[in-house]
């Protein structure tokens, strides 16, 4: 098997499958192969340094509620200090934004993918906390008032606060409509939001002396409905050095990511600033979301990538039979599909990066719509894949896999939460059909099929079944959104598959080290598509389980 | 969709699709429809009554080493004493061994699986006591001395004391040849036994006041390897009342089946007996083993079952955009895919129980060869299902499923251990197709493909599948054995996907209310047999990444 470590990987893959250097140069900010190599051996090395030797110790601390305060491990403020002190949060953030230096980096998005995988690789739970401020970031950055923008993307790009996003409700879930939160002006400007929200991630810590929350609430004389929800800001501190009227109520006790606090946040009176207009808040939201969606796909590769750094090292001392188990065929299956299946999400993650900096840099209105297509691809199946791997992961450890000692059951209790959050995957795959097919006739996929399909012939059956199950959504699907819906899980699950496959058929051609990991999935794994496919030309016996209105 | 309980599909099961009234009538013990019933329900209130209102609670108690003593949680008390004064312990045990009472009841082993479904739905932690005692049992009535059975029978079939199978060591795990424990005669006839074994399941409780391990170790003269295993049994309590040179050196902390005492247990010169000839020990355990594989398998039917009574009433209940989830057509799809799953799985596991019955009460040389085929699958297929059927069960409830309230992150991580023991799925895999397969040519997989190919023409494809698969084992697996084994679980999963859909077919075919979640089953999840059958056919391409030796 190819030895190729995920720094290499990465490396290779920015470089020689998405060529950041070529896109960047184009762009008028080159960044060559050796700022590439030289940024993601800086983040393997913390990753490796700080996040991998504390990352079972953290899992059984945990996040600990005490007084209104949560104590997070105590290896993690090290860890954060020096994500401040290397530059990290910046390193894809604005540089300047309405003539106001904010202190980001501005590199590509596609690098700054590669170091969130590596980082999550390390210890989940930790890199939340991080990610959850780049959401914020965002946020802030797109919708806010200048005056705003001052006060809050130097502190969150410097990582000196943190920022959540506190959207989900006991009742509004998936569905944002059902918000009850409110927000009501205080005749100075600002706004008192009270309400309970639910599932706040890194909500309330001790890593930072500030947290801004972004919060969906509604104004005294809002509309019902997701028309009806606006976005604000409340920091934890006042600029007065007081506390605001918000309160972490209590953590949720979870499966796994035990050292990532998931708050109840209780908002009593806290103060807060309209941020973007009023009534639009969803809009920021899901500016927000999507780009956290790429970062929850990530997260799954990043979950996939851990299972095999744990599991092949056991499977190499582990002797059963006379010979390590890694040369147990079966072991070696196991193994070989790990490791495919995470390169391929690894490369269709940095795929989607890159059309985000094409987008950015070269005002390619194509690569958008390329980044709408991929988002919810990247989130779902890489997250769905990312438990695949862990559990696998777990199976290479045999009973060992399943005590907590070596690390691969909590690989799986943290990757299972990914499918969850940030839009469930079947929220996911209602995205790709009925936003992103429906609302191009299927143009853009169809175009991206033609592309797999003239990468490698070896992509042919499973472009062919994607364009019969493109047909049939765009025939039947478009006519009877049961049917559509019924059927869309499994669409994205091929489509994944599929541009997996094409990922590593790229890979195979720019570096024949790919080539085996390639056929192995070209020729094993691929058929997965087909048969996602012919489960919606099946949708009729499901449909006949829908109960009656 | 069909509202049956799984008590419902059981009684309907046992009655009509394996007419177990017909076969224990041919057998001369005759058991009628209304017995069954009446049986399956008594069964279905012990696990409603005793086990599901503390299944959760008992989690979070988990088992307790103090001071050499394992304290469960408290209400495993009162229903370990119902399990006893109900008699189930005895259900499927012999009532007469070499002219001796023991005890048993004697009744199906069919209905013997289907009572271990309900109970351990109810609480798998809970039924792993008596399920591991029923493997003791097994043992000793095959191959221990009158005397033996006449001492220990009765005791382990009432419940009263519990047994355990002690076989793994630090260093033999799938691999047994490498058992290191060792057993010296100390004069008397008897033995004493010293070494360690790890992951001893309920090797020490509170439950009962004695029980009976059955340990593998090697004597004094004994040759290395597998022929050099003997079998042992000592009781942590002896004849005279004084507690045996055993203990309970610590308790692994697992993912999950928390309580469930996970025992490194040490012999420290304990006194035991040699139970049947020196040397065989491996072949009285295979016998516990085989039967206990059985059981692991109706393990994964039955997380299966708890994760769609969890997820059903949350999904009836959770409101999001307007209407329960419950009539969201994804949402649909995975509630029918674990329905559809568990049924298909539950049926098989019935099919192997029948089976069982068949070659002890017709004494019916066919039904050994089929059991012998089922038990890797009915093992491998339905653990693996359970563990998907699982995760799909936390993907329904959405957040609340990664937080431990609703239990649903509860059956993930006590269903993920059942894929492990009792021979991994990747040894199932090699024993189908080396062992199973080889061993006849394939005859008796043929026939049995014959009888799926005819009872319903949607399963057409699906044989198709398995017979190129069946073709290609004895071709080019038979010559080729890294070949067999790199696609040994591909060709299990493929065969566990086609007998689930016969199963399922039969159960439609005797009742219509079975004939949409059958279809459903045939349409959309069948296809998944054919896409492992491809992934055995392109066997090459692991190979290619197999090391060199």
């Amino acid at each position: 098997m190819t030895a190729t470590t995920p720094a290499d990987d990465l490396i290779f893959g920015l470089t020689r499958v998405i060529d950041l250097p070529g896109l960047t140069a184009a762009g008028g900010a080159p960044l060559g192969a050796e700022d590439i190599a030289a940024i993601i051996g800086e983040a393997d090395r913390f990753a490796r340094e700080l996040l991998w030797p504390n990352a079972q110790a953290a899992d059984r601390h945990g996040a600990i509620l005490e007084n209104g305060v949560v104590r997070t491990p105590e290896s993690y403020k090290a860890a954060y200090r020096a994500w401040i002190e290397g530059g990290w949060q910046g390193l894809a953030a604005p540089a300047e934004v309405n003539g106001i230096e904010v202190g980001g980096q501005e590199l590509p998005q596609a690098l700054w993918m590669a170091v969130c995988e590596l980082v999550t690789s390390g210890d989940m739970s930790f890199s939340l906390c991080p990610l959850l401020s780049v959401g914020a970031i965002e946020a802030i950055a797109r919708f806010a008032a200048p005056a705003q923008q001052e006060a809050w993307l130097p502190k969150l790009i410097s990582g000196e606060w943190t920022g959540t996003m506190c959207l989900t409700e006991p009742q509004a879930g998936s569905d944002l409509s059902q918000v009850r939160t409110k927000a009501e002006p205080d005749g100075t400007g600002s706004y008192r939001i009270t309400g309970q929200k639910i599932y706040i991630t890194w909500g309330e810590h001790d890593l930072t002396e500030n947290t801004l929350h972004l919060i969906l609430a509604r104004l005294p004389d809002a509309p019902p409905g997701t028309r009806g929800i606006s976005l604000f800001a409340a920091p934890k501190v006042l600029p007065d050095g007081t506390r605001n009227a918000l309160r972490c109520g209590g953590l949720e006790k979870k499966m796994g990511i035990h050292a990532s606090p998931t708050c109840v946040m209780l908002f009593e009176g806290a103060e807060a600033q309209l941020v973007g207009e009023p009534n639009r808040g969803l809009n920021a939201m899901f500016a927000m979301m999507n780009a956290a969606r790429l970062g929850v796909g990530v997260e799954g590769v990043a979950q996939g990538a851990r299972a095999l750094a744990l599991a092949e090292p056991y499977a190499e001392q582990r002797v059963q039979g006379g010979q390590p188990i890694s040369r147990h065929p079966d072991v070696v299956r196991m193994l070989a599909e790990i490791r495919a299946i995470t390169l391929a999400g690894r490369l269709l993650a940095l795929e989607a990066g890159a059309a985000l900096d094409r987008a950015r840099l070269l005002k390619d209105a194509e690569a958008d719509a390329r980044v709408a297509l991929l988002t919810p691809i990247v989130k779902a199946w890489c997250t769905d894949r990312g438990v695949d791997c862990a559990s696998l992961g777990i199976q290479v450890h045999g009973g060992m896999g399943f005590v907590e000692d070596t690390g691969a059951a909590q690989v799986l209790r943290d990757a299972r939460i990914a499918p969850i959050y940030e839009g469930t995957n079947g929220i996911q795959a209602m995205d790709l059909v009925g936003r992103k097919l429906f609302r191009d006739g299927g143009a853009h996929m169809r175009g991206l099929l033609a592309e797999v399909q003239a990468a490698d012939p070896r992509l042919a059956p499973a472009v062919a079944a994607m364009t019969r199950a493109t047909d049939w959504m765009l025939d039947r699907g478009l006519k009877d959104a049961n049917a559509a819906q019924a059927s869309a899980a499994a669409y994205l699950d091929a489509a994944g598959w599929t541009l997996g496959g094409w990922m590593l058929a790229r890979a195979a051609a720019a570096d024949e080290r790919y080539a085996p990991i390639a056929a192995f999935y070209l020729a094993r794994l691929l058929p997965r598509a087909a048969a996602r496919v012919a489960e919606i030309e099946a949708a009729d016996s499901l449909l006949a389980l829908l109960p009656a209105a």
